[in-house]
Formats: structure tokens, C-alpha cells, sequence
């Protein structure tokens, strides 16, 4: 800050005493601090308080913001752990980095579990996911294989004739009817893998969700989409086919919703934002007011 | 301590020599300690005796008093492990952090095995465990579901409709007579669980046990009653429903009993109390007698 | 490097001002750095482009040589580690050093488990693997065991007779043609094994598998040979019975091969080798030219 | 060692100066060391090359001693896993600590499970393992139980009326005839546990074994006794039963032998311990005979 002094001296060497001393009383007060001004002229400390709130109100947003943020990562974690166990056959805790299958009927088995799974969504799952709506096509699951355009290899007479540009052949599992449990979903599957000449099998689908878990700290759950993907990683043709699943997440607020005995803490959490917007207006308005006098007072003191 | 020369050279000041000397001689003596005591007119140090014979007996009841807590304290240790192991399908040694459950089915035969076994605890069970007494209600077992009023919920639409009200609903499940080998616990629970609005369930019953351990050890057997809690948490609606196992202890006097044989060691432990006792009882008189001489002493010294 | 100034001075010793100059202007030159030879003449710096160039193009070709062999590297690790879950029964993640049967019967079951998924090789393996061709012998598998010549050894009398000879006695299978899944193989294992006796059994086989993941890179596919011994070793007659599992691996390139839509990055890799080898040409004829000029002024200077 | 010259100097002052000077000469030569020796007389230093030799053969023993013994250790360790694994149903890598039962049943089975595993021994068993031989009454097992005399436990009424006194009741299981496969073990245990007084069940038995390791190290084999101990503990009453396998070892030389095309090495064994003895013994007559000597001459000079 600059300092007062320095500007009565500079005034005193105008040797206009009236008039300086005037000017030099309103620079004085205008370089005070708050508790020299309450002892000068008993004026209130306003702008300190506003300043003092400002910073405890934003740092209150900033806490349930974080809460509230965690909340979301702790549900996708969850989801994602879950989903492991839901989907992948005899998936067992870390077992991440050696989930693998190494036979012929352990992959088909896989997938099969995979799609049985997906397609008794509703009666076995605990939580509240759903298929996307059947009007759009992504409610589907795509069960996608990559493989050598060409390939007769032979091993044993260290013999090959390959293609190697990549082809992908897919097709979908259309979800039952919910709360429909109808014939095992083995049968249906006509897949068909071709061992020496596939690359990756990759199954794709997308599932819907809403975090409940927020209505217990009284604000809105939001809507969830995540976005599956089971990759059978046989590129190195090791006999080893590893399994990985991927969960993509959306968030997405709610379109219809109601609430009954309305969640209270919504309507406290509005009043409260519209608390912090004013506080900081006020702060606004109050910065902005002593821009312009230091400006004034700047113009008077110099000319 | 006090130190006798300064009284003396008190004393000396006051010129009544005869008198003095006789208070002096009494003050000597009650500022010596036991050493010189018994080098000056052959007192054997009887108070100190009692002093460290009663540290001695102090310490050594503090120690079994510690032998006889921690052997409690392995009690409940072991019996919350057996208790897991019998009580949660599956469980297997130190997976507390990852044992859940992740399909509907999961959820009712955890539920349906956990009753089971309680209800043929007696033929299940290798320990002295058994109900409360079916006079009261504590005996049975309650089932309570914690759930949303009202829940629709569509992931699938991004809808939902809900009444965050928690509701309680409780069902008590009353154990057979003891040994007796009904038909199975599966038919008779009726449970249905709602998974889109259940936020938790919870497993209570009262179990009783006598720690026999103690009995080795010569001392009388207690009473136990572990209040032992499954909680199916789903506040978080993410498909896992982690299950943990709580188990409350609380210690008693059993009402009843008899010993053939007596316990000798338990005489001999009331005997070592009561020698415990009259030990404390002939110090604490010492040390009253000893502050009195020293009050009258003074008064004597210094009028 | 030897100094230019010493050698001026030793020139001006010998009085031939003019001749010597001459040298000593080409000695100068010679012993330039590329940078001075620049400022001096104006001679673009060939030579060091040519060192600079050739440093680069060697790291590269070391880099990619490494990769490659990386990827060999890898391909024999999940090929060692699927292997294992392949042909032994029951093996999971890491279990090598505790990997053990107990029992007789454990003992068929693990032979009969592996001669089994060697037999039914095309039906359960899922990458490229074969037998060797049929009209060599290494085609089968061999079961060789090798035990005492005798031994009766009747450890509850405390007595034995024993002739500690080793023998060996081995029996071949062949495998089935491919794709054929004829009667189990159990009923066709005659072997016996007498426990009392017995060393060690041997199961050796070759499996021989083609490294198709380097098309991906774009480079040619290798022929890889794997050699392997499970080992069950009861030298310690101890009841326990050690299996490891060896894989021995000879890298060959196939015999006779076709890649359609050619892989343009073979062309790439020989143009780069034949750059390589062009550049390196070029450094030591450089090199070559340089010595011999430095001996040419050698013999100008001192003579 | 005493100084030669001193013993010269206290010669000289006896003036006796012929006799004196032989027995300096001795007394000299007898203090001096091997190298000494050679140089002054040329006498090989033969007492020094035996006991360099000594140690070496010595050190060579022990080595061999150690490894042999090492053999027996490795042994001891290899059966109690194998035993761990074949008489405790569902054991598993490092389960020590946390193996124990829970239920009723399963204490049945375990026990069950090792009786059969004791009775089919010859059909399970691998290695050279045996009961005792049939005319000691050793070769049954015994199924002790350890319980409280007298034991009314109701925890339910918080009452117990029990005889501290504990009593044993032991019965003995028969091994079959060698190689006969009856009818299975479960009916013949007429084994009924009073859960409620019971504190241990102990199933107690011999096995003996031969170590024909040590053939291939060109050894004797030995006789081993094996005395197991599988101890169910109930001490604590608290649904846990601890199981612990112990396993007692007696290493004897076995009676009655026969090795056929004779272990070469037990003769170099043999020759190789004669030797030592030959070694041993020539280094202590040398010895003494220094003591001799040594005594003698001190007796000379100083009279």
C-alpha cells in the first residue's frame, strides 16, 4: 500500500495548506485499514466482513462439492468391481492382471456366461441398472470378433498362407423382455469362432443407472451410462487369451423425476448458492467502488 | 522429609534443655528411618515389611487380574471368527474387506443359510452355545429390511420417482426345540426383498455361552452374551452388497452353578484377597498412626 | 591427435621454408576439425554428416532388434505359462514351488489329464499349435520312467532289498489325427507305475506353434519349436511328488510361407538395411582414405 | 613355548660347559619348529604333513556328515507337508495357522477322512511308507477323546453343573490287511463326541519309511518311525477347533538288508573312516611321545 505520509509531505510542498489538507484527510482515511477507520470515525467494518464470509462460504461450496464428487468416483469404482464379478466367470477379488482362459470351451463358456448374464439382467442384479431404451439401437449387445481376412496355418509343416488385413464381423444380442426368464441363451448364440485366424472378441454393451446413495445426503441422484467392454485379447496366439473388462461412465442429470416429501436440503442448497452469489456481488460492488474512488482521489491529489 | 538436625538446632534456641531433649530424642526418632531405627534401639522395620509385602501381593493380583482379562479377550476374538465362518456362506480366512455378494440369488441363499444354521445350532454347532430363553423375546431371530417408501426406478428411461422416507420392515424367525432336525429353514422364509428400493438388511440374534476355558485355569466359568449382528449394506445401489459381521459381548455371573470337585484354586484366591485385604488394612492404620504422632509431635515441638 | 603446432616448429627447424610450408599448410589441414576446415576452405563437413548419420542409423536398427526379440521373448513366457494351465490339472497363478500330488491316484490322473489334452491338442488349444509332422518319430509323446532294477522294500519289517541300477522304461502315444476325438485316452494307457520303485516319470513332447503377432508389426512370422518335460520327481520317496513343468524353445524361420497384400514394411526394413549397410560402406572407405593420407604426410614430413 | 635362549643363558651359569652344550643342543633342537628342523638337520617335517592332513580329512568328515544329515532333515520336512496333505481333509499350502474346523459334521469328516487315509494306506500312499509291524500292538491307531467327567452346560438358563476331573477314553482302528480295499472306513467308527465336555480328540499312529535317497549318494538307507499326532482342540469351547499335525521322528539303522551290485562308496566309507582313525591315532602317539621328550629333558637340565 502506498504510504500516507509520503503523500502529505508531497503536499506540503504545494504549500495550498486548505485545500491539501483536505485532500490529504479523505487520502489518509483512504489508505486506513478497517480497524484504524473504526477508531478514527467509528465506521463498521463492513467490507472485512463481507470479505471474511466470502472466503468461509466458498470454502463450505468447495468441501461438498469434493463430497460430493467422491460419492460419484466411490459409484463407479463399485460398479466397475461388480461388474467383474457379474460378468466375468469366476472372477475372484485381484485377480485382475492373471484373468485369462486358455481352452477352446473356456472362451465359448465365457462369453456365454457373459451374454446369460446380461440378457437375466433383471433378475440378477441387485442394484438399479437397466438396458437403454429399445427405441435407439444401443440397447443391443454387440459381440464383435477381429480375425485375419485369410489364414491356413500350419504349424506342423512350418507352413502359413495369411492375410493379414484385419476384418470384423459382428453381430447382436437383443435383451429379453424385462422380468422375462425364457430359454437359456446358449442356444441362441451361433457364434463361431475361427481360433488359428481370430485376433480379439470384443463384447460391447451399455447399461443405465441411477446413484440412489445421494438421496441420503438429500440432493438429487444423478442418471449413469456406462459403457462395457469385455476384450478376449488373443493377438499373441499364446494359448493364453486374456480377459479385461473396461467400464466407460457418463454422467448425466435425470430427465423426469419427482421426489415425494421433498428433499429439503435441495431448497437449503439453492438458498445457500444464492447466499454465496450475492456475497460475492457485494464483494463485487464494494471492489469496484474503491477502484473508482482511488482514482478519483489519485486525480485530485496529482492535478 | 524433614530434617531432624534443624529441629534440633530449633529446639537448643528455646533454652528449656531437659524438656527439649526428651522432644528432641521423639522427633530424632520419628524422622529416622527404618534402618536407623533398628541400629538405634533394635525395632525391626515391621511397617516397611508390610510396605513391600504389600507391593509384592498388589502386583502380583494385578497380573492375574491381566491373565484372566486377556484370556476373555481371546474368547471373543475366537468366537467372532467361528462366528464368520458359521454364519457367512463361503467365508473363508481374512476376507473381511471383499466379502459381498453381487446377484439376487446371492443375497437369499446368504440370508437362508444364515437361518439354517442358526436354527440347527445344536446340531451345528461344537461349542457350549445356545438362545436366550424362549420366555422372553430376545430368542428369536429378527430380520429387518430397511427400504424406500415408494421407489420407481428406470434407469432405462432416466426417470425415477421416488420417497427417500426409510421404512422398517421386521419378520422373527423362532428357533426349533433344541435337537430336533425339521424341515428345511427355505420354505418357511418369506422373504422378499425389493432390490430397487432396499437400502439394507439386517440379521440380529442373541447368542449365550460359558467360557469353560477358565475352569483349567481353576477359576469359576463366566456367562457370555454375544449380540451378533449381518448387515446386507445396498446404500450405495452398485450392484455389490458387501455383508459384514458385527458381534457385541457382554460379560456375566452365571446364576447357577456347581462345581464337583470344588476348584481348590478359588478358596485359595479368596484366600489370597483376603490376605490382599487385612495387608492394605494394617498399612493404612500404620500410616494413620504415623500421621498422628507426627500431628501430636508438632504440637508438642512447637508450643 | 597429434598437436599441429608441434609439428610447424619441428619444419622450421630443417630450414626448407618453402617446401615446408607447403607441408605444413597440408599438415594443418589434416589435422583440422571439420568445424576449422570449414571457416579455412568452405569444405562442407561430409565426413562427420556421414559418422552422425551412421550413429543414428545403427541405434535405430539396435532398437528395433531389440523389440524384436522382446516379442519373442514374451511370446515363450505365455506360451511356458499357458502350458502349464494347459497340461497341468489343477495349476493356478503362481503355485510352481508348491505344485505337488500326494496320493496314487493323483498320480494317473495327472498323467492321464496331460496325455488327454495332448491327444485332444486341436479341440482344446486355442493358438496356432501342432504336432510335429507324422513321418518323423518326435511326433509322439513319450512316457518314460525310470525306476530301481529291484526293490522290495518292506519298511514295516525295517528291512529292504535293493538293486539301485536305474532303468528306464518308456512308452510311446501317438497322437490322434487331427480333429478327431475318439474314445478317451484313459483306456488306452496301460501304464503302471510301481510306486516303490519309481524315480521319476517323464512326459516329453514337442508342440510346435508359429508367432503370427509380428505380422501386426509387419514383419515376418517365426517357426517356434517347443520341447516339453513334466517331470514328476518321487526321488525322495517322500510321499510328495514334485511336477515341474520344462519348455525348452528353438526359434526357426518357416519353410514355406505366403503373406498376401505383401507386408510393405519387409521391403522398408531391407531398403533400411541396405542404407545401413551403404552408410557404414561409405564411413570406412572414408576411414581407409584418411589413414592412408595421414601416412603419405607422415613420410613427406620426417623424410 | 618356552625360550630357547633363556634355557642357554640359565645353562651357562652352571658351568658345566661339554654336558651343558649337548643338552643346550637338544633343548634347542626340541623348541624348534618344522622349518627350523629342515634347515638345521634336514629332517622332513613328517608331524607337521600329519596334522595338516589331519584337519583336512577331518574337515571332509564333517562336510559329509553335514550334507548327510541334511538329507535326513529334508526328509523330515518333505513327509510332514506330504502328511499335513494326505491326512487333513482340504489342506492347502501353508494353512497352518488358520486350518480349523466349525461344525459338528465337519469334525466327523476330518476325523473319517484320516481314518480311511490311515486303513487305505497301501492304495493311497506313494512313497514307501508302512504301519508297524503287526505283533506290537503299536500298529493301531489310537482315537483318544479327553472330557470333562461330568458336564450339564445350559448356557440358555446361564447355569453348568461340571466335574473339572478330566477323563480319556480311548479306542483303536485296526489297519486292514495290506492291499485289501473293504468296505470304507464311516461304518466302523462307533467314534460319538459329547460336544459339549469334550476338550481334545487325539488320533495317534506310527508309520515307518525308508529313505532310499540316500542310494543315489551311495549310502545305507535308514529306518524311520514316524509317530503323528493329529490333535482336535476344544480347550477354548468357542466354535473354533484348532487342528494341529505333529509329527515325532526316530531315525534306526534298518535290521535286515540286502543291496545288490554293492554301494561302492560305504567301502570307500569305510576305508575313508579308517584312515581317519590311522590319521588320528599316528598324531596322538606322536604326541605323547613330544610330551615324553619334553618331560625328559626337563628333567636333564635342570638336575
Amino acid at each position: 500500500m502506498a504510504n500516507p505520509e509520503l503523500v502529505i509531505s508531497s503536499c506540503s510542498s504545494h504549500e495550498e495548506e486548505n485545500h491539501c489538507n483536505f485532500n490529504q484527510q479523505k487520502l489518509n482515511f483512504f489508505f486506513m485499514n478497517s480497524c484504524e477507520k473504526f477508531w478514527a470515525q467509528g465506521r463498521k467494518p463492513w467490507k472485512l466482513s463481507i470479505q471474511i464470509l466470502k472466503i468461509a462460504v466458498v470454502t463450505i461450496q468447495l468441501v461438498l462439492f469434493g463430497l460430493s464428487n467422491q460419492m460419484v468416483v466411490a459409484f463407479k469404482e463399485e460398479n466397475t468391481i461388480a461388474f467383474k464379478h457379474l460378468f466375468l466367470k469366476g472372477y475372484m477379488h485381484q485377480m485382475d492382471d492373471t484373468y485369462a482362459v486358455y481352452t477352446q470351451s473356456d472362451v465359448y463358456d465365457q462369453i456365454v456366461f457373459t451374454v446369460n448374464q446380461y440378457l437375466h439382467l433383471y433378475n440378477v442384479f441387485i442394484g438399479n441398472h437397466a438396458y437403454e431404451n429399445k427405441d435407439t439401437e444401443q440397447s443391443t449387445m454387440a459381440i464383435c470378433q477381429h480375425f485375419y481376412k485369410r489364414g491356413n496355418i500350419c504349424p506342423g509343416n512350418d507352413t502359413f498362407d495369411i492375410d493379414p488385413e484385419i476384418e470384423t464381423e459382428c453381430f447382436f444380442v437383443e435383451p429379453n423382455e424385462p422380468f422375462h426368464t425364457g430359454t437359456p441363451a446358449e442356444n441362441k448364440l451361433n457364434l463361431t469362432l475361427d481360433f488359428h485366424r481370430f485376433l480379439t472378441v470384443e463384447l460391447q454393451f451399455k447399461l443405465k443407472a441411477i446413484n440412489l446413495q445421494t438421496v441420503h445426503h438429500q440432493k438429487l441422484p444423478n442418471c449413469f451410462d456406462f459403457t462395457l467392454t469385455i476384450t478376449f485379447d488373443n493377438k499373441a496366439h499364446s494359448e493364453r487369451i486374456k480377459i479385461s473388462l473396461d467400464n466407460d461412465i457418463s454422467i448425466r442429470e435425470c430427465k423426469d423425476w419427482h421426489v415425494s416429501r421433498s428433499i429439503q436440503n435441495t431448497h437449503y442448497m439453492m438458498i445457500f448458492d444464492a447466499f454465496i452469489i450475492l456475497t460475492c456481488l457485494v464483494s463485487l460492488i464494494f471492489c469496484i467502488r474503491s477502484v473508482i474512488r482511488g482514482l478519483q482521489l489519485g486525480f485530485i491529489s496529482f492535478n
